[in-house]
């Protein structure tokens, strides 16, 4: 099945447009898991398999997927890099989707090379070999253009995958270059949306929306309004709920009238809801994955009752 | 020593400004090293490491860095990655100066999470631990603005480390974003261009060029000249010579007046020596990395050539 049916069935199943970000910092880690390791590269990234386990376990039913941060796996080397893969097995194992936040973006046979490692196959000799398993979607930057994305569309076609191309992002600054007005009047994330429609046209699902779609911040939710008029096609990957700012309110602008087009990146929030002032003193530190669960239920209800 | 002044002075040390793409595609190494290994992950990253490492031996004195381009490791999975890490220190203790083509590109305390992985260290417990050592440089993406780039800026500082951001790029299609005209006359590219000088202000070295540069390729000669006339305090690595078409006269416009100010990637060129039809006939396949060599110099003194 189409990866984007894949996802928005997944959706309707758990009734939860909702993304557990799994990011794992140093700080964020329950010290009672934390504790049972070495302060190695080893150590932790045995500590966030289990923290990620953990917190899959207690979900899985109610989340339709998980988006690992690889930044926060590269940070602890070749053994954070194992607990990413890891991660991503377990998850897929649980039935959920998996979104590997990675923003790639490089030219031609580069870009191949990143599209092998996360959607495809590497070959070697006669064989077929897959690098990083178990991965659904992957974000990608569109800095360089078509060469850079034609080859993940490519995989996305031949194994059922998808890309979400970042658009408009949640960060303070991402005006910076995506604002910038065009002399056609346009702004630069405007034209990107827009080559993100073309480049998914061939990949649109039973649903209407395309397995090639867009990483759109909830913080920004006039723009989220009208790239949801414009961008018909266009599913919406949005972060920037919560820690960051985003309200449910907001957010529910990025949907269409069925109440779907769009999955929305929880991680602080979810990963650490055992410290948040809601649920601190209802969960002992050993019960995180519990106060996860909680709290997911909670954001669940919130955005649904803002998007119907 | 602030990174670029290193870099420059290992330019002028070896006569060359030529930086050696390490970008180990499997169908690139010759026969007599792959058939040494098995077909796996494992196998094939060790041939990698081998390979890179009698390139390395047989170009260290002549050729002052090298730029391993991650996305040819993370094909390779886990083991892949090892094998990135090793020839960045195999470099590293050849003195060679080491930039991780990267391309990272994200926001905040994530974009801080890569700079700990590559410029800077992690911090578990009270312990500092690198994650990839031995990393001089990494290539970054702007799309993201200022909150993407600023982590690494102060990596740097603290670590004399250097970054490269994707200004204009030496692909066919970097221009359908790049290349978009401003409602202000100017286009995208010249106006990241003058935000990497900003950015890079407090980094200038001896040289008057800063540790936070430019990616240019050379595939745009009007815009590398144009560039290195505005851009009067970034160092331009230089993309697309050889195999993508940039040639040594067009190269020259992206030097300035004492023939400093920029250094060649050559990725193809150099691995495949021995394919080529220039050395295919003077060397064995076995004589590879000599092959190599032989290209190097050749290349070199067609640059100072042009450049001088």
């Amino acid at each position: 099945m189409n990866a984007i049916d894949r996802l928005i069935e997944k959706i309707k199943e758990t009734n939860n447009p909702t993304v557990m970000g799994l990011d794992p910092r140093y700080d964020i880690i329950p010290e009672v898991v934390i504790n049972k390791y070495e302060n190695t590269l080893e150590g932790i990234s045995k500590a966030i398999l289990e923290y990620n386990k953990e917190l899959i376990d207690n979900v899985y039913n109610i989340i339709p997927a998980i988006k690992p941060q690889l930044a926060f796996y590269e940070m602890f080397g070749i053994e954070g890099m194992k607990a990413f893969k890891e991660t991503c097995k377990y998850a897929h194992e649980k039935r959920m989707i998996v979104i590997a936040d990675a923003k790639r973006g490089d030219i031609g046979s580069t870009a191949k090379g990143y599209s092998n490692a996360y959607l495809g196959h590497t070959i070697i000799g006669e064989e077929k070999i897959s690098a990083f398993n178990y991965v659904d979607f992957i974000t990608v930057n569109p800095y360089l253009g078509v060469d850079s994305i034609k080859p993940f569309v490519e995989d996305c076609i031949k194994y059922e995958k998808g890309i979400f191309v970042l658009v408009k992002t949640s960060n303070p600054s991402s005006g910076e270059l995506q604002d910038l007005k065009l002399e056609n009047g346009q702004t630069v994330y405007e034209h990107v949306a827009s080559l993100v429609e073309e480049w998914g046209k061939d990949l649109r699902g039973k649903y209407g929306y395309s397995s090639v779609s867009a990483v759109v911040g909830a913080t920004y939710p006039e723009q989220l309004k009208e790239l949801r008029n414009k961008a018909v096609h266009t599913f919406f990957l949005i972060p920037g709920y919560g820690a960051q700012g985003g309200k449910a309110k907001d957010i529910a602008l990025g949907f269409d009238e069925q109440g779907i087009g769009g999955i929305v990146n929880a991680s602080r929030s979810l990963m650490c809801a055992y410290k948040s002032e809601l649920w601190k003193d209802k969960f002992k530190e050993e019960e995180y994955a519990k106060a996860t669960r909680a709290e997911a239920i909670r954001m669940r209800d919130e955005l649904n009752n803002a998007i119907k």
